[in-house]
């Protein structure tokens, strides 16, 4: 796409060339008064080249606003859209929070059907995850105290750059300016220079790594301005996302409402160990809310400022990241985008699991599972497989102290959205913990024998120390034994050699003279009966909020009215995710049918299945129509007293089926015990009438 | 239980003087050198009476420290408490959040069984309440912007009343240091008098009602300090209960994390009404966090900084509140405590909920329906129905604007605790939103045919008001236009009788004088095709927590190993709240068991049975064990490889089952199809050896 892109426009620059060239002969054939012959051949070449370069124009412009792979044009991904987003509005399934009010940006309600698929995907996730890795689940709050933040980097780090409106004071994101302006002119100036194009579009790669020089010199150097008022822009500046509170009357202890859930689990690491019977590995999972103050919140339901997370910590030893399991998951194939092939500008490939693991493009094998457990859990809810891709963090992008992270990304409307991401975030976060509030989150492995180890002793000889610093004897002897056991051996040479050395204290913030009376260091063969190691962590965690709203644009279709005079909105939502799974209507009004009907509902209520009943008088297809809107995957029609139809969403083909056995049918197919093709094959196709289809 | 602490008061009273009496006797004889024989006999009296008044003394304790009806005196509630409280943290039901860093007060987390109760808890709850009702569920976010807790009141009056000690800043709740120094003197000053006591006792039951004065005023009287320094308190003063952040980074957006779910519902009134087929009465309901930034959390669980709240709005034309399904609840009978019986002294009796709705006792139907709901609820979870009232509020605690209110309070090792709300708060909320947002959350009856109506026409002569007031006009015009039907009458009255009248402007603030020639008010006729009126709500509120914490306390009993030995604890969870189904265990460790056990365990999983495979070599025995005290209804022990034995975890019994119908059979009795009795009779009785139980 990149290159048929550059082939593009340097087309279009020479025909650019060409015209002008052309133009030019022209205006000189008629300044010298040539012949109207010659005049107007030239004239013709001319007009030929102009549509030339008019073909290539759009052409490019089409290449330009596909936004890198999206299926059509821009204008088209607008308007389907729009078409999603006005059903999902208008049938309720989120609604923007406080509306009376003028709602607030980054704040959704769920409607009651956006409510009903949230709590399937909800339950899905715990059946597909919790319970089939036996995780241990807790649920912590999200008021968080700010020392727990301290540790976890995010008082100091959880910031994005913001600018103002020097006047009005307006608040925007810095690189969202920045990243608007690159896209605006390579998408509307099809004229710039190429060197000019390959800077705008270095600049949209590396957009998450500019630093707050690097961005103002950009907005500085493009004269980007405030988009609504044109005044300048104050130089970016951190701003930090949490939602801040305090905790109690007192004002003086700092909160923040948690921007993720995971740092609950990891706090509560040592209980949780001793729970599962201190055996490693084990998975800890969370669902809950997380908040996060965005600056200028866009992108409708993509990002928000209250969202549903649901994470996974497994907590593995790092000496052995093995999975038992990951056999079962070895042989999917789907689409992973590894860091090489995005650097060397390659697509996405299908790749099998089981070889990206072995060939070590995937990390180990307990990330490569739930790659794969990922890849299961988010096409069984119905994401387009040929629209989901994981794509590993570029070296750049990762934390510091990750081992490697996958992003499953999912195409919409929006590009490729980053839904879940699953890192092996090594042990960076217990330790950090451990430091912070003095408590071991450790693991141990006791060995069948006890293992003899050569270990560093640091022995400082504290009668020498205290006569000869005294009241800062403590300071001294604490340094000594913080050496690593590079320093330690340093110094054992050097007061061999030379008898003292000069050795800083940090804690006094001076240099002292140690003598070599004064500590001994040994190497000394001792057993051990167990290691004792901080466990990694691997990470996956999901945006629930994200991969509704993906999954509604990949439900989403359109098909004719039977009178061919509409088009209806379908959401082809499969049973597990489906808001009410079955609908159930008396095909005129007439208390026999009602009463039936009243009856088929109650049953299906009992037996835990979500349905609803339509006795308005309205017309069967209206009725149908409203239910596919709602993505409900079967209707029954009451049309005798003895056996109704049912009538699938997609093929919309009926059965028919005795009144006594509805319930069940029902059940065997929302619960997926039985497809519709099982139950299909088992009773007599129902033939519409005209009305109903 | 009043009357018995009186007489008992009173005759310790007496004994008292008749001790004193005695005493004296004793010391006059003594002085008066009378026989030994005679001082003797009047000595032992004494001593008599001294022990009479002990025993009196003792008896009084112990009906001082029950607190009013709760079972056995107030140590044996402590050490109830204490064991239950002991299993639950050792169990990792819940944990103090953030125990790490010291933990914060009034924040809990549920570890892995305490979060599967409260999963459990809640799919129960829209299973019972939500698809039963087909109820409009939504999910609105816990950020909420100021203005609509404005309108809500909550920013001016969801306040407790705190003092502060005057040397260290530290904060009480007013309330709390008043209540506990009644009781506290209650229980242990058994002499004081009567009076003293009856004015405590006062104090304790308006304790609600006490405006920040009366506080301050008995905290002065009582001489009350700040518990822990014994410093002096300031006056109570109002601290607003939520707790407070900013939304967007201008600082300028104040926003409260909410307090309460039913906000975002009564925002939402418009859409859902008009989702509803714009039909009356519909129930939504919403499920999520709320948060009350105590001042200082006590009592564990129960009163904590963050909560879940399952709350329900049922929207009803407030001149018709029946429901049409009261009758599947009008048989049910339990304890009702009506606030007749409570002004009276009497005690909460059972009663008819059916008979309580036709006496008016219950103010209407909906109400009545929603209280029989609740009482399935709460009893289906396991609450013992004998430790359950619903207690309706005075009427000096409810809120001005509600019909009435019922709490169910559930009893428990604290005292009776409200753990439901049940109030018809009328149409204040929408009224309150509409009036501050100027959007009409109405709804409308539809007439068959348009019914004629006399009205109140106020119409303001322009052009004359125009002459008079110029800029001022459109207040004045507005001003006569907002007139009451009264207001409006009497000054028609006034303009016939005088010509001219004084009108009060608000929005000027001051008197304008009105002329006859100015406006004209007369009733008129009109056809009306509809009735618009705004909804009242009836809301059933519940606190998940509190729930929670009463069910274990109501599950949890103590019962002697079979060796004697011990006390085994066990919670006696009914299936839909039990966190573990069910587990499985090979009798020894052997790999063809175990090689069946984990085949038990896959096939249970994946019918979405929760359970938990345990193949350490420890007896099974205590293992049975473990498994009770997580109140794990049914046991598989694998003692063979072509059938196992399934034990019921309260009665201990066992039957043999084959291999390849034990899935189906937990599953039966953990989905309520079948009970232990019925699968009991269908399998043989296996008997267990020694070590087993």
């Amino acid at each position: 796409m990149a290159s048929s892109e550059d082939a593009l426009r340097r087309s279009l620059a020479e025909k650019q060339s060409a015209v002008e060239a052309q133009g030019q002969l022209v205006r000189d054939l008629k300044a010298a008064e040539k012949a109207k012959d010659e005049v107007d051949q030239a004239v013709k070449l001319l007009n030929d080249l102009k549509l030339e370069k008019a073909e290539v124009e759009k052409e490019l412009q089409a290449v330009v606003t596909s936004n890198g792979g999206v299926t059509g044009p821009a204008i088209s991904r607008d308007a389907f859209r729009q078409a999603v987003v006005n059903t999902l509005e208008r049938k309720l399934f989120y609604i923007p929070s406080f509306k009376i009010y003028g709602g607030v940006a980054g704040l959704y309600d769920y409607g009651p059907p956006g409510c009903a698929v949230k709590s399937n995907v909800l339950a899905f996730w715990r059946q597909h995850f919790v319970l089939e890795e036996n995780m241990l689940e807790v649920d912590c709050p999200c008021v968080t105290p700010e020392v727990v933040l301290k540790a976890s980097g995010h008082v100091d780090k959880f910031t994005d750059l913001m600018v103002k409106d020097e006047k009005t004071g307006t608040c925007y994101r810095a690189d969202h300016l920045l990243k608007d302006f690159c896209k605006d002119k390579l998408e509307k100036d099809l004229t710039i220079a190429s060197e000019k194009v390959e800077e705008l579009k270095h600049i949209l790669a590396v957009l998450d790594d500019l630093s707050a020089e690097e961005l103002g010199s950009k907005i500085k150097e493009y004269g980007i301005v405030a988009p609504d008022t044109k005044n300048p822009l104050s130089d970016p500046y951190p701003f930090n996302l949490m939602f801040q509170t305090s905790i109690g009357p007192s004002g003086l202890s700092p909160g923040y409402m948690r921007p993720e859930t995971a740092q609950g689990i990891f706090v509560n690491f040592k209980d949780l160990y001793y729970y599962n019977g201190y055996k490693l590995p084990f998975g800890a999972a969370q669902i809950g809310q997380a908040f996060r103050n965005e600056i200028s919140p866009r992108q409708g339901l993509l990002r928000v400022r209250e969202f549903t997370l649901a994470e996974i910590e497994h907590f593995v030893d790092p000496e052995d990241k093995s999975h038992p399991k990951f056999k079962e998951v070895e042989n999917l194939d789907f689409f992973m985008f590894p860091r090489d092939d995005q650097v060397s500008g390659k697509a996405a490939k299908k790749m099998n699991i089981g070889e990206a693991v072995s060939q070590g493009i995937v990390n180990n094998e307990t990330l490569g599972y739930f790659i794969g457990r990922v890849y299961l859990f988010l096409t069984s809810l119905g994401i387009d497989k040929e629209r989901l891709r994981f794509r590993q963090h570029l070296a750049n992008e990762m934390a510091h102290y990750a081992c490697d992270c996958w992003d499953a990304e999912i195409e919409c409307s929006y590009g490729w959205i980053e839904c879940v991401g699953i890192a092996d975030r090594s042990a960076y976060d217990l330790r950090a913990h451990t430091d912070k509030s003095g408590v071991d989150l450790v693991a141990h492995e006791k060995f069948a024998e006890p293992k003899e180890v050569e270990k560093l002793v640091i022995a400082p000889v504290k009668k020498e120390l205290g006569l000869a610093f005294k009241g800062t004897q403590k300071n001294v002897v604490e340094a000594l034994e913080a050496m690593t056991e590079t320093e330690a051996l340093e110094m054992k040479a050097n007061l061999e050699t030379k008898g003292e050395v000069d050795f800083y204290v940090c804690t006094l913030e001076k240099n002292v003279t140690i003598k070599k009376n004064m500590v001994t260091i040994s190497k000394q063969k001792k057993k051990e009966h167990q290691r004792v190691f901080t466990p990694s962590v691997i990470e996956p965690s999901f945006g629930i909020g994200r991969i509704i709203y993906c999954l509604f644009e990949h439900s989403f279709y359109m098909r004719p009215s039977k009178a061919g005079d509409e088009q209806l909105n379908v959401f082809r939502f499969p049973s597990v995710v489906a808001p009410i799974k079955c609908t159930v209507f008396p095909l005129v009004q007439n208390q026999q049918y009602e009463e039936v009907a009243r009856g088929i509902h109650k049953n299906l209520t009992a037996a835990g299945i979500s349905c609803k009943i339509d006795t308005t008088g309205t017309s069967i297809g209206k009725r149908y129509a409203r239910t596919d809107e709602l993505g409900v995957p079967l209707a029954i029609t009451v049309d005798k007293t003895d056996s109704v139809t049912i009538r699938e969403r997609d093929s919309k083909a009926q059965i028919r089926v005795d009144v006594t056995e509805v319930a069940s049918v029902v059940k065997e197919v929302t619960d997926g015990q039985s497809t519709w093709a099982d139950v299909q094959w088992r009773y007599p196709t129902h033939h519409s009438g005209a009305a109903e289809e």
